[in-house]
């Protein structure tokens, strides 16, 4: 099973995948997390150049490149393996990533984005994808106070709120796969909608 | 006027392309010349993660989209530019490498790569391409004792094969954009032709 968190910066994906990733254990499940860009040593390379903010000139389609490079290392390197193996892999971000802040984002066009995505997975997309839902305003600020802050995420907050547009837009028009879940409420209740969802999915009635 | 140079490794292009260059400016044109993958910023960091020799995990679909990724800003960056301003730019490499290694040497969908080539350029293609065409074998034991001998030399000879036969073919569809020339002649030679060819195309009578 193959489970990606999706959402603005700031939402509490990496926390809420700590705690998802530390009860699927406890239950007996393995899981392999992993994030994007990155999760691998080639993937890592390819975060740094993408969120240093000396690289004020990365062009919007050089940033698409490199998202799908260090996805496509990714996925070779550690998900499909992973998957293979039986266990359960959950993704900090994936290709819909690339569907919400360069299409809706950016602006480039949904189904060019689409080809380029199966190319660069080789078809893989998410059993479950997750949405953590804020306003931008919220998330970002969190964010700030954090010191996590990076190239990607000083875009105008007018980017941020059609990037969250686009993932609501997304998981409505893929309900089998999206599950939205509210992330303004406390972190416990957050990690409760994430278990169920999953549980839901891991051991159907 | 965009020039590109292709060919395998080995094959002179450098040399060539230094040359073509002063020969040029002593005529009064204004040049720009640049390599591949590299000639930005962030297009040399892109080009350190393709030529370590650590990085030998590499799949070849990251490998094709890193290519793309250094190509898409060095386009916006400096090729787009530098025509604009009525320049003359040489391209050692561009978007028929990719064609030819990845492609012919690799085995990906060469339409599938085209969409590709035509989204990291953005439909920007050379007005000429010289392809220095040389057996393989000499090529990469003239670079072998250059010393810059890096991952993408180290595949197999029967790769570069393919490459070669890749370029021979490209060059075949399009005549009016290739010119092929024999690079296992000496230097001066080789310069030769090239400059007939560039200055047919520069001052058409």
């Amino acid at each position: 099973m193959f489970i990606t968190f999706e959402g603005p910066e700031g939402s509490g994906k990496t926390t809420q995948i700590r705690a998802l990733q530390a009860h699927l254990q406890s239950l007996g499940v393995r899981v392999c997390t992993t994030r994007e860009p990155g999760g691998t040593t080639i993937s890592d390379q390819i975060r740094a150049i993408l969120t240093s903010l000396e690289n004020t000139a990365m062009h919007p389609r050089t940033e698409i490149l490199l998202f799908l490079a260090a996805r496509a290392q990714l996925v070779e390197e550690v998900i499909r393996p992973q998957l293979r193996a039986g266990n359960v892999v959950i993704s900090d971000r994936y290709a819909d990533s690339t569907l919400a802040y360069q299409g809706y984002g950016h602006g480039y066009d949904l189904d060019r984005l689409r080809l380029l995505l199966e190319f660069a997975t080789d078809g893989l997309w998410p059993d479950l994808t997750l949405l953590l839902d804020i306003d931008p305003a919220i998330g970002l600020a969190r964010k700030r106070h954090g010191g996590e802050w990076n190239r990607l995420d000083a875009y105008a907050e007018a980017f941020h709120h059609r990037v969250r547009t686009g993932y609501l837009e997304l998981a409505a028009r893929d309900p089998q796969r999206w599950v939205i879940i509210d992330a303004s409420r406390p972190c416990e209740e957050v990690q409760a909608a994430i278990r169920r969802a999953v549980l839901a999915r891991l051991q159907p009635s």
